[in-house]
């Protein structure tokens, strides 16, 4: 934990540098608009501690795998987002002295991130070992109107002398990730340009050939004036760059505008993209810098729009969840159907920018919410189009039929490496079938089922029914060697979540099955042949939904987490010594796994999931016994404890849960954030508050209700989308105020009564 | 599977050069002393596919792991053996054109093991490109006499030319492991001198600055005469080598004599090196090649008058038998405390060269009857040695007291990386502990239990102690979270083999203890002290010993390998489509995981370390149970349920078992001697007959022999050491004759029925 941001409802704002907080500043101040993204770093030279870091999404290396011990099955790479073309870079040479904050005094510094309009601005005076002081500013944005521009206003005004300023803007390819498992570089350079005219520099991966092309143009200028000077062009490998000197003067200040274009191969054809790079940036140049950043504002305040929360009465809290929503807006827009959200998303190089079944457990709902309906089917549709790696996946496991979702995937391939993740932790098989069902009850488009929702279904249905086996002994259908969601147990039969998802998928599959017969005729036909239905098959899904094995404690009312659990020690966390917390950084492996200790919400996280097939007494008793045994070391965990917390009306409980994700990054919580930001639990901390403290709920189509306000809270506000309306809702402590902005009348249910309007609706509580 | 060598009683002989054959070949007729050893390179250069590989006991490398996620308590390092000084090497060019197997034609090649002298030996015939025919001879041998010196002879005659043959003997430092986790070199040349006088090498390795000296001289021949000719040295990092040029007519032979000294700063101090490598190599060119080799027949005739087996009728298994035992005593000689026995030995560089709990369960037996007792003590000394760092080991996973020793170490840190190993599999502990029984029980030596044993149990004792927990759901004491032998379970919950080889401990701790207070009072007393034992310790001990649980199935009456074992599908071994064989190179880990199947005796290995307590009935119901569900993927298990089998009246099993050991590497039938040879197994192939065939025990003191021989065996004889007496046995059809060469008279039981004998002992069965 370190608090040394400055607290503020549109911005996150550093006041001051310390070198040692600036590797967390850089994950935190980043920038990103679904089509690239970078970290906060300087844009002049820096010679400090850095994690450099600008990534184009979809862009990755399938770096070779690091294993102590090979196992058969193993994916024989791990996919690293890639570490691409530093293109902020702008180096700052006075009278031969390099401008560097590693070696500077800084007196005055101010780093803020404005979430509103969408930039990054830096303030600083330096003064330089020589004496030499100079005022700095400077501003930069990622367009989410041409996402290919970047944008940089870099100035530079001499405060004790005079002198000649050399300044440097270049393009850089000769760039390495810090995690390469063998110290290798993942570039190799395919052209450049350094004319007059353009700057330009093209470089490639060294596996799978992904093209990445930079070019960069900008305008000098001088009270107010743009300057022509001769530039001195250097170039090396994988290097370009233009150098301008000009003569400055106290007070003077000299401005450069530098305007790049990026663009992969992802997007466009190899023989265009130097073309379309210098089209894009030119047109950007002309634009200028002011108005790309109207354009800007303009876009953001759009966002804002759909997916605000306002929080009344706690300032801390209304920065977090501006903060949550502002991150996750910049890492996935749901425009291009191949993307997905990396935990980390364009704020650092951990979990390789890889997708995990966060998206479908954690971040789905905020996007169903917050956007448009195609977005979230997007993300449905990244895992249809991966379905026959799925397959593949499953076959190379020994299975004969089905589909298993990889648990870390770039292109659906399996890029993990961990056998007790990699082949056991399948509950995130259920997590993509449940996402169907989430999108379906939320948006209520029955059609994605026929068109691609039940062939992914019934191929994860097949698998299940191959995963499980018949215990003899136990006269059941038994789960054995899993991993559940608690990452601090592994290999374990039967846990409660991940047997409960398993024949909640064939519940689900057998309903849609039913549904399209009924509903879509031939549309069942059609996948009844191309998917080979079998009567078998059903009926072994039936009867595996019958007759499956699930541990329950009659004693204590509860569902067991996995076969064995009560014979651990049950001291509760709360007697532990604080010393030992957290577990993962104090305890070695072995005693992580042999103690009762939950990681992140397990069975919690089924009855969360499938709550309507639960009483509140279950989920009460459930939460009662798991919840003083959960240590919550995944940013995953305490946004569902404090949904559940808040609809069994824990009302103080699901408070403290919310506050343990709203400022995980901001404040450093976990003391991880240098590594980068927890981009996928941002969306929890949105679900704490939408479905925690509003309770939101879509049952059979309504819109439902049932919100409490934390104590110390005046009012909070939010956006909601829901079937083509557009609802802003209002909670104080008395009444809940839900105007709409778009759509027909509506009907909404509120604490179990049901209400029709037009406009607006005011209801007491 | 693949069988190409000729069977022969003493030697292991392969006659024709198959490239593809060379690999696995160069691992069976791998030579070692002990002190070194080093795979069947050829001298000459050979540009085909090999794994060149010379090793020095004991000189190691900790090299930078490679693991996939860190998990807390791993260790930094993962050591490996070192590939050390290539000494053998003798380049060879005639008339410019360099002598090659890989681009020769040869016609004519055998190359032969001979196991009763110790030597290697080659012949061949080959037309090299230019259509130039030359036969070539070549001898060598590590020399158990003295340690240091290995001595070739090389010799070449032209068959169809007269030319210049350009000889060059070579050290050359500059050598890789192919198992190097990141494509490091592990060595750094020191010095090196290259005169008309000596040739020698010193290099350090990287880390930890073990220093190898290697000094050569040699001698050229023709026609019987030592020629005196001017060499041409060539020098470069990390080697030096000297050239000869001499004529060659058809049918003169040419003959070189190479001598090298190899020394290590484990062994002399750094500034002696140099001095004490020449000093060794002058005095063995002195002594000259076959004086030497005379020297080593010599000794090896020893080694076998103390450890032969001989078995008549079966002359394929009479090899490997030999082979076996030839490679035992190649492997470890017991003089050195600080050293051990790798799994593969000097034959490869696979598992590190380090040791596993191999040594107590399978080689200790071997060593206690075929050498004298300190041999046997040195391997239990070398535990002694390194329980501070077990004790530390075990505070790093968090205990707070007791001694976990590693499950792969060189020095006695743990270097092995894999959680369920590292941290899990446990049962190793047990093993060492057992290690101590087995030698004083063998040996009649208790006083080691005063001086080192009660030490070494005390702590481990401890470990147990604390490892356990007790379950209030069972009312027991449990063992969660742990690794059998059977390494195709991870993580499980109370296997039997773990929990009960843990309480055996504390049984044997606590009956040491007794038997130290009263025999011993004084050394107790200092021991009490120095342990600081606790009243509550012992008492907890008690209770643990009374309340542990162990899974029983009441139905079948057998002990369960583990909490939910019959939770699996129970298809047996037998009902699997074969082509699913083996099962780790065809089955994913997952699969393993969840299936029945056994990698090795598990249970089993419990009933036979623990046998005196358990009735007949109860091993035969478990080894029905168990042996159709083992598959024996692991050399070490067939040799368990060999010994088992013969005690249980399956004698067809257990001979059926014994050739799945014995011929192992000879026959590479697990398809990957390649990689070296199983040398820990061969200790087991070495128990099936002595242990199982002749039913050797040791009880109350007492030599006991229930004897049976295979069916289609005439006799088979072999020796063993035994409190200062040295035994032959020979079994046939119908008799057991004993004969002894050594000590007063002895006790023996066969068959239950006490015999005491001075000279020679004939039993009918």
């Amino acid at each position: 934990m370190n608090q040394y941001l400055i607290v503020n409802e549109w911005e996150i704002i550093e006041d001051a540098f310390i070198s040692t907080n600036n590797r967390v500043s850089e994950s935190i101040f980043s920038l990103g608009n679904g089509y690239m993204g970078q970290r906060a770093n300087f844009e002049e030279h820096y010679s400090g501690d850095s994690l450099k870091g600008n990534y184009m999404a979809g862009v990755y290396y399938p770096d070779k795998t690091r294993v102590g011990w090979w196992k058969n099955g193993y994916p024989e790479y791990f996919a690293k987002v890639l570490n691409s073309i530093n293109w902020i870079g702008i180096d700052i040479v006075i009278d031969g002295e390099q401008l560097d904050l590693a070696v500077c005094k800084t007196e005055i510094f101010k780093r803020t991130l404005n979430m509103k309009e969408g930039f990054l601005e830096r303030r600083f005076e330096a003064t330089l070992p020589s004496g030499k002081r100079v005022k700095v500013y400077s501003k930069r944005f990622l367009s989410i109107v041409t996402k290919e521009i970047g944008a940089i206003q870099y100035s530079i005004t001499p405060v004790n002398f005079s002198g000649e300023l050399k300044i440097t803007p270049y393009l850089d390819g000769d760039v390495i990730n810090e995690d390469s498992n063998y110290d290798e570089k993942f570039w190799e350079e395919i052209s450049k340009i350094n004319s007059s005219t353009e700057t330009s520099l093209k470089i490639k991966t060294k596996k799978l050939d992904f093209h990445v092309c930079s070019t960069m143009l900008f305008d000098i200028f001088q009270n107010d004036k743009k300057l022509n000077l001769p530039s001195i062009e250097t170039s090396r490998d994988k290097y370009v760059a233009k150098t301008i000197k000009v003569c400055c003067t106290p007070d003077l200040e000299t401005v450069i505008y530098k305007y790049v274009a990026n663009v992969t191969s992802r997007n466009l054809s190899l023989d265009t993209l130097s073309h379309q790079a210098f089209d894009l940036v030119e047109k950007a140049q002309i634009k200028g810098f002011n108005y790309l950043l109207k354009e800007q504002a303009k876009a953001w305040e759009e966002k804002w729009l759909e997916s605000d929360i306002v929080i009344n009465g706690d300032l801390s809290a209304q920065q977090a969840i501006r903060y949550n929503i502002f991150q996750l807006n910049q890492t996935y827009t749901g425009e291009d159907d191949r993307l997905n959200i990396g935990p980390k998303g364009f704020t650092g190089e951990k979990y390789g920018g890889s997708t995990y079944w966060d998206t479908e457990a954690y971040c789905l709902p905020f996007y169903l919410a917050t956007a448009e309906e195609k977005i979230a089917r997007n993300l449905l549709i990244y895992r249809f189009k991966q379905l026959e790696q799925a397959k593949a996946n499953a076959k190379k496991l020994g299975f004969t039929k089905g589909a298993l979702y990889p648990m870390v995937t770039m292109n659906g391939e399996e890029c993990h490496n961990e056998w007790e993740i990699t082949f056991e932790e399948i509950h995130r098989n259920g997590a993509i079938a449940h996402a169907i069902y989430d999108y379906v009850n939320y948006t209520g488009d029955k059609s994605y089922l026929g068109e691609f929702g039940l062939t992914v279904l019934v191929e994860i249905s097949r698998f299940w029914e191959e995963r499980v086996n018949f215990s003899c002994e136990k006269n059941k259908y038994v789960m054995l060697g899993v991993t559940g969601p608690n990452e601090y147990e592994n290999n374990v039969n039967n846990n409660w979540y991940t047997s409960k998802i398993a024949c909640w998928t064939l519940e689900y599959t057998l309903e849609v099955i039913d549904y399209l017969k009924i509903n879509d005729p031939a549309v069942f036909e059609q996948l009844d042949k191309e998917l080979g239905l079998k009567v078998q098959e059903i009926n072994k899904w039936k009867d595996i939904i019958t007759n499956m094995y699930f541990a329950f404690d009659e004693k204590l009312g509860i569902f067991l987490q996995q076969d064995g659990y009560m014979d651990k020690d049950q001291t509760l966390v709360r007697d532990l010594d604080p010393s030992n917390l957290p577990i993962n950084q104090n305890w070695s492996w072995d005693r992580i796994l042999r103690s009762c200790y939950i990681k992140q919400a397990d069975v919690l996280q089924g009855l969360y999931l499938l709550e309507n097939n639960y009483s509140l007494d279950t989920i009460k008793k459930n939460f009662d016994f798991y919840e003083p045994r959960t240590v919550h070391e995944s940013s995953l965990s305490p946004c569902v404890h404090s949904i559940l917390a808040a609809k069994i009306g824990y009302k103080q409980k699901a408070y403290e849960m919310y506050l343990r994700t709203a400022r995980l990054d901001l404040d450093n919580y976990n003391n991880d954030t240098s590594d980068g930001c927890h981009i996928t639990s941002m969306a929890g901390t949105w679900m704490s508050v939408i479905q925690g403290f509003a309770g939101m709920r879509v049952t059979n189509g309504n819109l439902c209700f049932t919100p409490f306000i934390p104590e110390h809270w005046g009012s909070y506000s939010f956006k909601i989308m829901f079937r083509n309306h557009l609802l802003e809702l209002t909670i104080d402590k008395n009444k809940i105020i839900i105007s709409k902005k778009l759509g027909d009348e509506l009907s909404i249910i509120i604490n179990s009564i049901s209400y029709s309007f037009k406009d607006i609706l005011t209801i007491e509580l």
